[in-house]
């Protein structure tokens, strides 16, 4: 599954936050990664997560694409991250 | 066309960024947008953006879904934004 990250999460828990999600996922820009990813370490991300996060400040959206044969990305300007999976 | 738009600009350009993008898609999150967009929209979004962007500093990336039949969306703690037109 290809799965689009963003956060938006308090300051005090952004590196938390984004260390968590490197290890599974690709960092594209501030606040959003994607990536592929199975479904057993999406499940573990989201543990991970839901112990760092505070769920009455925070927000994490996953958008989660079973195929990407329907969607692709553009970019307009600057290209931050580094790898590119999406087509 | 289903796009999330996600953008990654200099504070000094926030405002006008996200103000331009509100004419078109609901706000969802911090830099994050999506919704239902048509072809010649997307196109006039763009033209406005490549208008304000300094495309040496900034980025926007677009997330173009043809069908939002094969995805989802999951949020993870604070729903932010206001209407929810996802799947």
């Amino acid at each position: 599954m290809f799965i689009i990250l963003v956060y938006d999460v308090n300051e005090k828990r952004v590196n938390k936050v984004l260390k968590t999600c490197r290890k599974y996922l690709n960092w594209v820009q501030n606040s959003v990664l994607e990536g592929d990813i199975s479904d057993a370490n999406l499940k573990k991300l989201k543990i991970e997560l839901s112990h760092i996060i505070n769920k009455k400040e925070d927000s994490v959206i996953f958008y989660l694409l079973r195929t990407t044969k329907y969607s692709k990305r553009e970019i307009m300007g600057l290209e931050k991250g580094g790898e590119n999976m999406f087509i």
